[in-house]
């Protein structure tokens, strides 16, 4: 691949210091600039190689740039593209590591002006529970789906540039629309992570929740993993995402309710064969996925 | 510790087989006698040198022994605890791994007449999502939490020798009342079990299931993993531990409900503050459970 000159990673934290990493490591960039809102986080970044240099202004560190990563939460990317939209150069590629695709391409498309060709809209199915620049690492992306989806203004060009960068960080390349998209993230990210979240702020808040939490075992440490990441991240996703993600939510309040009808009525067979439901399905979607 | 001489396991499963492999470990045991239902387990656990022996009549396996472990799903210890009651013999002690323990000390004492005394109820805070024979292995037991829950007819020999077998195997012991036990494992056990079959069966009744569980990231994989736990076994807890759980189930779907309705109304402020709690209790049980 041509090799990116100039990386300018807006919002430096475990997605887009990863892409950095992964660049880096895979030898497809020359220099990162990192851009963000805490000092403290952008020097870590600075101390761990994950950008070169610091800018403050968004705007002017994008005018030599070749490639800008946005990877701030998706609530931000309307401020940031509105900022660097009119200062962005002709040859430059935007793309984005942003959870929800309808509202980002909806606002790139109102922001970005004739820019918007040169935006592909992007989201690595990737992350951990940590967030900033200091859980970055290189293999994030390695073996992972990297969703693309261009729009019908998205310049060919642009669309392969974005698609080599990717592919460089060893992510597997799948193409989708945003409706799709959001609505299939929604149940396998956006849900799950509600439903984590409300396990353990419902645990912290009965009585003696220190007390109940010591006699845990590996299954609630388990199941509330994710209820350990950024809630700033999380609340944009959520609102974002919100048409799919009430539905979802509604579906998730039926399932628990046929559970708890079963359990109220003391009939074992109904819960039985709700959970043997579940065990089957989630059998054969590991048999798929270690395929 | 007086060695056991004759050990039965009534189950043997994931817990009742990592008793016997934990106390053969600790050369605290002789002989080992294992009574199932099914042929194919107990086959499994003669040869992986769980057990030493088969035998298909409780009655007549107990008659000989000094230990008696039930490791049977909550559901089938009454019937269990009949077959044997009867033909216990005087010097026998009687123990469980029951998920829960009012209503099998409430069955114990019903049922297993002047036995009773050496029935030393028990629960060993540890497990996977995998059971049977196959599972069962000797350190599942070890820096793991062992709740004795002895009842004012409990012997003091009884309770020691049971005290000295769980010690054997490496686990800590704790008492605590029946009451307090089934409300705590109800908490930080029972719910995020039907919490996760919950999400994954949801997810399995959404149209193109399959498609979009091939676009889930190690997120839910955590969250639904005790979702492969046993139906049956998971049956049995949820309905033995009725009242409890369905106050946790209301209280979780209250929870729910706060975030659903801040998603709904595009409060980001009530949904990060119900998120950072979350994260907040999470990350503070985390640093405690790792002192």
């Amino acid at each position: 691949m041509r090799k990116i000159n100039r990386l300018v990673v807006i919002g430096v934290g475990l997605i887009g210091g990863s892409f950095a990493l992964a660049l880096r490591k895979a030898k497809a960039v020359g220099h990162v600039t990192g851009v963000g809102r805490t000092r403290r986080n952008l020097a870590v970044a600075l101390r761990r190689g994950v950008i070169d240099a610091v800018a403050t202004d968004p705007a002017r560190a994008v005018r030599e740039a070749d490639m800008v990563f946005l990877g701030t939460p998706v609530g931000q990317m309307g401020a940031v593209m509105a900022a660097i939209g009119p200062h962005l150069p002709a040859h430059v590629v935007v793309t984005d590591g942003g959870s929800t695709k309808r509202d980002v391409i909806a606002t790139a498309r109102r922001v970005l002006g004739p820019a918007f060709s040169r935006f592909v809209p992007a989201h690595p199915i990737a992350g951990t529970e940590e967030s900033g620049a200091a859980a970055a690492f290189p293999e994030l992306y390695r073996g992972r789906n990297l969703v693309l989806v261009p729009q019908r203004e998205t310049a060919a060009d642009a669309l392969r540039r974005v698609t080599l960068a990717w592919k460089a960080c060893g992510a597997v390349i799948v193409r989708m629309d945003a409706d799709t998209h959001d609505r299939t993230l929604g149940a396998v990210s956006h849900l799950p992570h509600v439903v984590s979240y409300a396990l353990m702020g419902m645990l912290a808040r009965q009585p003696g929740a220190r007390r109940l939490l010591a006699f845990s075992g590996g299954g609630l440490r388990d199941t509330v993993r994710i209820a350990g990441s950024s809630p700033e991240m999380w609340r944009d996703i959520c609102i974002a995402n919100r048409g799919a993600l009430l539905e979802l939510l509604d579906a998730y309040a039926g399932e628990l309710d046929r559970a708890r009808d079963a359990i109220d009525r003391g009939d074992g067979e109904a819960l039985q064969a709700l959970f043997a439901h579940a065990r089957a399905a989630r059998a054969r979607w590991l048999v798929k996925s270690r395929a």
